[in-house]
């Protein structure tokens, strides 16, 4: 692989591996409004052009115009979409997924569902490095049901392991919640392996997709995983606050239910029934009015990541990953960084972590220079490197940006402490 | 009231009463796209012009241009537009309200936290003619918890007395969820006086606002309601599945948690702590990240909400559904049409409803002279008089088209019987 054998780190060679690029037309269909260094769309997607001009018609005419007259448009969207982003992005059937809510409130279902399923066992498996939202919801399902929960002390930076799943099994796990790709460390978990050991032991999978939904391939339908959900303003491209994605395999929809029982899940919706009775299939877990704004967005976005394709993706973001990785022990170890994710590409997701212990000033440093990364307690600089439109050339100024503000002490004028976020 | 005694039906002294009404110039801040008759501004309001051009600027600058930098900005949005809906819509403290998800889920959390103030008590009180997804959500409730579901037999057309709730309610009532007004009849349900019975009896309320914020008072206050909750796209204008909201009586929220415990009702969120540690305050009911689109609409549409001011939509709403009481007596009673809703105007809503035996074929007859009603099972025709929005000759073009339909038989042309929606 040429980039991260080349010594050749200067701008020219990023802008050339720019230029042959398969995804270069399709980051064109991207609104770039400024000279932005852009890090964080793993945090929140950049804007799709045709997003902008969708909503307008959306909110203009399907809203302003037509008013309710527009509901057999948004239901049958609403199912479209759903198709959409379940064969070309997370290529499985499209019955098996819908479009609801939040990722938070789909966890909520599904864990319920995936417990429902054993009613037997008592323990809900989870990482201790999954994102907060999943840990929560778990810890209030737990206490809910009286449940316990079990932490699988997995590694921060180098993400979870089979070994580390199999040795928190036994009879009474009912299922486990984990997440695909780490949101620190980027670190991905094998989604077939690790639900092949939890199937053997008797327990239900439930993966959270919003780390690597439109990165990375998701293997659920190689991995018979049960549940899964993710959101769309990540990789997908559709917005903040845009409603989140739910997979169910097919053959347990008529086995479960989920706890918020509501009319868009109801038989003959419209007959307006006093007696709650489920739809069949995956329509079952949703719950209230659609967000037609969102879900409209969700389309646009979802087919800017079909049409460059997810194996297309996954290669252009192990690249972006590797030639971060080259720039950072170049350019970054020797100013006390540390790489924070894994270095084999199989294992990274479509983000880089380093640690420096002035993460903080660092990460606000960069924010004034129009650099934006995130960052992640308690000394880590997050570097998102969305393929479908994060540049080479980007990267190379992010971290030339990194290298010259801690070069020159530019971090030091900022707060060390963070400003605590109420 | 010059307008219920007036013998003059014609489309003159409409127009003269909209030339006169206080409110035309706030009807003239909305989007009037088409010659559109809309008597469906309770089901999915109009778009106000302004909000057109809000969302505009935040998909373009806000998402396109700022994208994550946006997030303060928009999580300032979030408390200060549920501050604007709780003061100047709900009558109620800024402290009350937030805005999330949907109805349904948001009725999920208040029922499962109105349950767990009344540990000893195992009914949940409803009204059969709630709308249907209170119904499902305390079906799952009740059948989550081992509770039971007690049916207050109220008066479809004439909406839910006092007496029929005292007379329902025992020692071993939890709670109660009523609907302010029913999105069938349009009948007010006394909120004080329901509340005060329900209080005497040891129960807790929930009211469900959602035909009633934005167009006539919420005496949430006075009544010392525990709990509400209430949408968005009808009378508040915010857009097809804008998100919800939802109140908490100020001193019960330390008291009280909901069960889906989520990253954005965690205290000091972006430490990213691992134990759920809900905030103080109306924030520990959200639990995913807020829809920013329909967040940005809901501020635009609370704001043509306040600025007309709620009592004044009241009266215009009596006034609105006053005159088409006296154009349905006048012109369709001698056709087969009998009123669905309650004649004092106290008890009415702000729409009116008719029950005809071809109520499904005039309302496609209607539809397609472009005139918006909409059905409601199993012979109503259903009139939405949107106080901010609807005009009267809005009502008198409505009722005309109505009369013509029905003289001239156009509407036999249509199916009788309602396609099955799936």
């Amino acid at each position: 692989m040429p980039i991260t054998d080349s010594d050749d780190l200067s701008i020219e060679f990023a802008r050339a591996i720019d230029a042959a690029s398969p995804l270069r037309e399709h980051r064109e269909r991207f609104v770039f409004a400024d000279d932005t260094i852009y890090l964080d769309g793993n945090s929140l997607g950049r804007l799709p052009r045709r997003t902008s001009q969708r909503l307008r018609e959306v909110i203009d005419t399907e809203w302003g115009r037509d008013l309710i007259r527009s509901w057999p448009t948004w239901i049958a969207r609403h199912d479209d979409v759903a198709a959409a982003l379940a064969t070309g992005v997370l290529g499985v059937r499209p019955s098996e997924v819908t479009i609801a809510d939040s990722t938070t409130v789909n966890l909520y279902k599904v864990i319920n569902a995936a417990a429902d399923l054993r009613p037997g066992r008592s323990v809900i498996l989870i990482e201790r490095d999954n994102f907060p939202t999943d840990l929560y919801v778990v810890q209030g399902i737990a206490k809910a049901r009286g449940m316990s929960v079990r932490v699988v002390d997995s590694d921060i930076d180098g993400g979870l392991s089979v070994e580390q799943v199999r040795s928190a099994l036994d009879d009474d796990v009912a299922l486990a919640c984990f997440c695909h790709v780490s949101y620190r460390s980027g670190a991905i978990a094998d989604i077939e392996q690790i639900t092949g050991v939890l199937h053997e032991a008797g327990a239900v999978a439930v993966w959270d997709l919003c780390h690597s939904a439109g990165a990375i391939r998701t293997p659920l339908a190689q991995a018979r995983a049960e549940f899964a959900v993710g959101c769309t303003y990540k990789y997908l491209n559709s917005g903040p606050g845009a409603p989140a994605f739910l997979y169910v395999r097919e053959d347990l929809h008529d086995q479960v239910r989920q706890p918020i029982w509501g009319w868009f899940g109801q038989r003959e919706q419209f007959a307006m029934g006093g007696d709650y009775d489920p739809v069949e299939g995956i329509a079952r877990f949703t719950s209230g009015t659609p967000a037609v704004l969102g879900l409209s967005a969700i389309e646009e976005g979802v087919r800017s990541i079909t049409d460059a394709g997810i194996d297309e993706l996954e290669q252009g973001g192990r690249l972006l990953t590797g030639y971060g990785l080259v720039l950072a022990d170049s350019w970054l170890a020797p100013l006390g960084f540390t790489v924070a994710s894994p270095r084999a590409a199989s294992r990274r997701g479509s983000h880089l972590t380093l640690h420096h212990r002035q993460a903080w000033q660092i990460c606000q440093a960069m924010i004034a220079r129009g650099v934006v990364p995130d960052f992640r307690t308690p000394d880590r600089l997050r570097l998102g490197m969305a393929p479908l439109t994060t540049s080479f050339e980007e990267v190379w100024r992010g971290f030339d940006a990194i290298r010259e503000i801690v070069e020159t002490d530019e971090h030091l004028q900022f707060p060390a402490e963070r400003a605590r976020v109420t």
